[in-house]
């Protein structure tokens, strides 16, 4: 069996235009409507950081006066969550995006349109289910203050070209999943110029970049968005078979892939072996959770891990153990990428295209970079790593395909 | 013979404290009397770029209303030049340093004091020899609107660590002297905070940020500086024999070690094998000249090639070359950073300490990266690459130190 061609998730382009409530890119939030990461689950199934988010999140909105009022209104089933990805949004570990929550907005070929929320920075924060009033009140500045300072912005500049982004962050030793400092530095010298010269007010523009800057992980609100308008804009044009997505929900993993719509083939989601934070033990970690995986989806994170020393060195690997990683990569895609390039590598491509029958045949389970939360709402993040993911799902999905595992 | 202790070189740091005027950082300079990058020499032997950068500088300072008026002056003798080495300052290429000269500012350890000018971006600048109307119409922007608010900006946050700087430089693929990109970024990053939230003119204020961003050798003139001021204070507690300066003026190389004082151990400038920019060819380059090799007498440059595959790339050579490189520097050096760190060497720290017995010994001629003028003046930079510096001023230095060349 030849390659198959995967051309579009090589061509497929992303680019930011703005930074908006989610409430105008789409339909699919409203009056206690919100989004969750991962593959679908019911009110019941929450995990506890994503209780926690969400709970803070009704605050937040005003449909609740408090925590405990909120949790009320969650426990008597009184507001709907559904999938981000049905919305082509995507959310960094609970994920939970209300209306009025500021949005990094994202275009892709074709008219694919993606959203993330903006990154709230290390330490507590709504994504890890933290509700305190120094969360919501973050939230409330990240809204009112640094969304409308950076879609000024970003409509000055005439959008940003995060594919070109992502591939000069390669160079600069970022796989833009777990790493992102490099290419928030990038960014922030983007937008630097039209914040200064804009008519926001100087203290709020002074306290938007330092925000940024005093925040490693800025970038990853828009790598992961890229990722996802890249997938949506490619997918009708990849063969089936090839992953689209790659999403969890603290209770199941999950993939979609092209050729079988909004399916997705799950299992229980894995903890793998977080390198943990001084004080934590396995334990206290949540299992998979979050759409940061959109990065591995598309040739980036752990499918890159080689361009990023550091980030391997932070998880605990050598340098030759993560080009053994990627290198395992290349058996179970089905391309290499023209853009993302591996400096270490000599500027080899980084693998794209994951293909479900190839992973069915040669066994080898899809590594991801990951972050995780605390399993108890608000407790934060407890650690980071490589997850290897289960084999069910690509089994399933090319079984539900009718293809054939390729042979060695 | 046990290896001599180098720890000076890899515990000395570096600070940029502002950007000012030079007359403000250094008696050296003064009516007509300016500085020069490289050994000294006498205005007689000024090559075509340094020849152009001082017209221009002359005309900058009101000493010459015109370029032929200056001209004059310089045939007549009525200016003078030394080396900016003796005052502790460093220039990129011509390195003409002059009273209003808007420079940036490095405290080293121990009152060590170091400068260099402001880069002027890509494509025409004095330090390659031009003097337009356009380039001094920059200079004269850069000493009015750029330094203030980068002066105030440094004060406001009480400096920058560069030495942090670089060694964060280098897991950014940034080797820092002729990769700066990364650094570039970050540095904006910091800078752009208290440059919005101070009270300079808005419009300014965005353009300053907009020509930080732009040129990517924004840092090369902090990082340049920084490797002067680490070699200025380790220099007392360095073994005899120990590279303190590289530097060459486009007539001659030379360098500088420890137990030898002001003394210049000097070679005829080679040119090596440049990369030529399309429709140069090697009659067009003004062999080497500069200071910028500052950064490899302290470990990065090509002493850190490995570091920076992206600059391998660009000259040339291979990630597997690069490291081939940096092992042999490791053959003539006489320590390892314990903070410029190669990632992809696992690691390991760069090759510090220079030892001219060892290179006289080895026979092995020390590599800079190196970035190439026109030989006429104001003709712009022609290429760039990497340079074998020749051996007679590391055999002579250590003739003149006494020392056996050390057997291998």
């Amino acid at each position: 069996m030849s390659a198959a061609d995967v051309s579009a998730l090589d061509t497929s382009t992303a680019r930011v235009v703005g930074v908006r409530r989610a409430e105008a890119v789409t339909e699919a939030v409203g009056e206690r409507r919100y989004l969750h990461a991962g593959p679908p689950l019911t009110l019941d199934e929450l995990p506890g950081p994503m209780r926690g988010a969400l709970a803070g999140a009704l605050v937040f909105e005003g449909e609740a006066a408090s925590i405990e009022e909120a949790e009320a209104i969650v426990a008597a089933g009184e507001v709907e969550v559904s999938s981000a990805h049905a919305a082509g949004g995507v959310g960094a570990m609970a994920g939970i995006v209300t209306p009025k929550m500021p949005v990094v907005v994202v275009e892709g070929e074709a008219g694919a349109v993606s959203f993330a929320p903006v990154n709230e920075g290390l330490g507590q924060a709504l994504r890890f289910g933290s509700s305190t009033p120094e969360v919501l009140e973050r939230l409330g500045w990240l809204r009112d203050v640094l969304a409308p300072v950076l879609d000024a912005a970003l409509v000055e500049l005439g959008g940003i070209d995060l594919t070109a982004a992502q591939a000069e962050g390669l160079r600069r030793g970022d796989e833009c999943h777990n790493r992102n400092v490099a290419s928030t530095a990038a960014l922030i010298a983007q937008l630097a110029p039209p914040i200064v010269g804009s008519d926001a007010d100087r203290e709020d523009a002074a306290a938007v970049l330092a925000f940024m800057a005093g925040n490693p992980h800025t970038f990853l609100a828009f790598s992961m968005a890229a990722g996802k308008a890249v997938a949506i804009a490619a997918e009708p044009a990849l063969p089936a078979g090839t992953v689209t997505a790659i999403s969890a929900n603290g209770r199941r993993v999950g993939i979609r892939v092209a050729g079988a719509g909004e399916e997705w083939f799950t299992a229980p989601a894995p903890l793998g072996k977080p390198k943990l934070f001084e004080g934590y033990t396995a334990e206290d970690a949540c299992p998979m959770m979050g759409d940061s995986f959109m990065t591995e989806t598309i040739g980036l994170g752990a499918f890159a891990l080689s361009a990023s020393p550091a980030i391997g060195s932070f998880v605990g690997i050598s340098v030759a153990e993560a080009t053994e990683v990627v290198a395992e990569m290349r058996r179970i895609t089905a391309g290499t990428s023209t853009r993302f390039l591996i400096p270490a590598e000599e500027f080899r491509g980084t693998p794209i295209g994951i293909d479900v029958a190839k992973v069915a045949a040669e066994r080898i389970q899809p590594v991801v970079n990951n972050g995780f939360a605390h399993r108890e709402a608000g407790r934060g993040q407890v650690g980071a790593g490589m997850t290897r993911l289960p084999l069910e799902p690509f089994v399933e999905a090319a079984k539900s395909l009718g293809l054939a595992p390729e042979q060695r």
